[in-house]
């Protein structure tokens, strides 16, 4: 079975928003057996709707559409289905109701736009909505199911959850496995030389991707077979080669993040981190607190932009900046100690460096960062040169500092 | 003229990546006068590859096609394009001497693999990437342009800007102008009753849009002509309506961010701020100095996770969180005032709340967010109630703590 999805909103085509929606659900059904062959992003115009919709049902039984469903008038996928089906229009009192005690509880008024919301075609089944006022509407045509969802992300994904039990009965198939090796540290184009005689003797059934990204770099093996056993055993086989030949290289698979990986590590062992960070202004901080329950492990950070926020809180001598520089090995060791000690933690981060575009000189260029892993065993510290772009040498930092971390968390154990 | 983007990758259909290109691509289009008509994502299978191609080229003159031009083995899309195009393959030394000191700069010993980028089909106009390995390709077939980039983000961009100037000479015709007016605090279905009259007397030639996201409701409006100046005048016009209607919510245009607009407010008023943040965990401080130039007006960030380093770093007394707890107005009010004191700002944030899943209870339920700014005026707090979602709710909570910073800083100025 493979489905296809269609995205709808002139705000995909003149790039304001980014699909996010697609990925999700593309993800969704792919662990329930079920491919994504296309992704179609169109205009909000009846016409270029109904094109889409009528060429995707020629290729697939099954097509997901997104966007278009919101209250305010310039949703026009309404009435562009009403027309592809050829349905009326009827008024349901339930989802009046779910749309009067949702908006009573976030204390707003209902009005007439909510009141349209209640109107679905008449020939469609209605799919709860528990996240919002926009229904989900699902119709079966010659053999062919559509879903509209809306495009606001957590209504759509709401309302998905409701269908997808049921669509795993129904389109359970063929097995597809993906299997992500997460890595840090190794650029592309060294790792496939590193991996090179393995992926040589790869199976026919079993492919494999390099997916890049700041800091991270991504290897996904996919297979797929009848059985999901056997197939689960061939993925095993190949991640286990792979996990011998760049053993500290991977920090974890599929979904997992950096900070999740940390985050265990230290609720295992009981340990507090806190971080004390200058270029990386609270990204690190910000991405170990989006992990639920990270209060357990982190005590706190501080983001010493100034050079006298680090001299009066972290203990930085002002003499040590003035003859080394902010952006030193001798200041960022001294950050990961003083953070320890002010915040009272095991372990730290510490980051110092320049993020650019301004600030960079003949010896100290943009993208050069100073980060220092602090730990019951001391303290330890390494420079990265990065590039030329302020985001992502501020992204390849933090992953950088966090990877760094995870080894040092690990290195203590070994002793 | 209207393009067609089209994406090549496993890596999207399986929802792996988020196509954030085809957005960035249609943007700039826009921007240059080319609309885009359709965005595809196909997998990286030659008959997918070169059906899309061949789909694309019967709707439009113009096709952009980004992805599976990497240095590794799963990137087929270079042998699909030899088939589509009938060309053979040519080693080209510019592209191998480019791709040499590249990779000499970065410390990478060049190989195979790096060495095959430089082989490229010999009907195609080679567009140089200085931010990459992988070349541009540009092909031209029966009055269809094809421009082939690279997936990687700041390579396609950088290989596209070369293209940019060549296509607004050879394509400019009709002018499209975007204004999106950017507002925080007021929900879509509550904005479109405040505007129903005004977006009711709109002119034919002008539509409006919702765009909303986790505490930011865009507005945007379209309107084409031939000429710039026409178009931009009756734009201006209703812009200048919406901002008599709403004037508060109101904080930007375009693609300004909360904290562009309160840098740019505070470096204007030669102000330093600082921030003390809990449940956001440094987000408000990353959001902050992910702007260049930011160290001219930010101080720095406590992040006071642990709620003994809210006591001994920012003074809040140990009896005020045992009476009232961490989130209360009485808590928030006293960060707000410590970290000022701490470093010294002019300005401060404080956020205290439960961003969930865990931690809330009935009086105090998921979702509950505390906000003070501390100006020299003194300090002011407001009280948020959110949804359940731990990512959303910090989103939120930091869009609307920037923004109370906003109006705080131009409140003090009436005075």
């Amino acid at each position: 079975m493979t489905a296809e999805i269609i995205t709808i909103g002139d705000e995909i085509l003149i790039g304001q928003i980014i699909d996010s929606n697609s990925a999700w659900i593309a993800e969704r059904l792919n662990q329930i057996g079920i491919a994504v062959g296309r992704i179609v992003s169109v205009s909000d115009q009846h016409e270029a709707i109904k094109i889409a919709l009528s060429e995707a049902s020629a290729r697939t039984g099954l097509v997901i559409i997104t966007g278009g469903l919101g209250p305010t008038d310039d949703d026009r996928t309404r009435t562009a289905i009403c027309e592809y089906f050829n349905s009326g229009i009827r008024f349901d009192d339930a989802i009046y109701r779910h749309i009067e005690s949702l908006l009573k509880g976030r204390g707003v008024e209902i009005n007439n736009r909510n009141r349209k919301q209640a109107e679905v075609p008449d020939n469609c089944r209605v799919v709860h909505n528990p996240a919002g006022t926009a229904p989900g509407m699902w119709f079966e045509q010659n053999k062919v199911d559509y879903l509209f969802l809306p495009g606001v992300p957590f209504e759509m994904k709401a309302i998905m959850e409701n269908v997808l039990p049921e669509w795993k009965k129904r389109y359970a198939g063929q097995v597809i496995v993906h299997r992500t090796i997460l890595t840090q540290g190794i650029p592309e184009s060294s790792m496939a030389k590193i991996l090179e005689s393995w992926e040589q003797q790869l199976p026919a059934s079993v492919s494999l991707a390099y997916l890049p990204s700041p800091g991270i770099l991504r290897l996904r093996l996919t297979s797929h077979g009848t059985s999901d056993k056997d197939v689960q055993d061939i993925i095993n086989k190949e991640v286990n080669k792979v996990k011998k030949i760049i053993p500290e290289a991977i920090y974890g698979y599929y979904n997992d993040t950096l900070e999740k990986v940390v985050g265990k590590l230290l609720v295992d062992r009981k340990a507090w981190l806190a971080t004390a960070e200058s270029c990386t202004g609270g990204t690190i901080a910000s991405m170990i607190t989006s992990v639920p329950g990270s209060s357990a492990y982190f005590r706190g950070c501080l983001v010493a932009y100034a050079n006298d926020v680090k001299t009066a809180l972290l203990g930085v001598f002002p003499a040590t900046i003035e003859h080394k520089g902010a952006v030193s090995q001798q200041v960022v060791e001294s950050m990961a100690l003083g953070i320890m000690r002010l915040m009272e933690s095991d372990y730290s981060i510490a980051v110092s460096g320049i993020a650019g575009p301004d600030g960079g000189t003949d010896e100290k260029p943009i993208g050069l960062v100073w980060i220092a892993v602090g730990s019951p065993g001391g303290v330890r510290s390494e420079k990265f040169q990065y590039g030329e772009d302020r985001g992502r040498n501020i992204t390849r930092a933090s992953i950088s500092a966090l990877n760094m971390l995870r080894k040092e968390i690990l290195k203590s154990e070994m002793k």
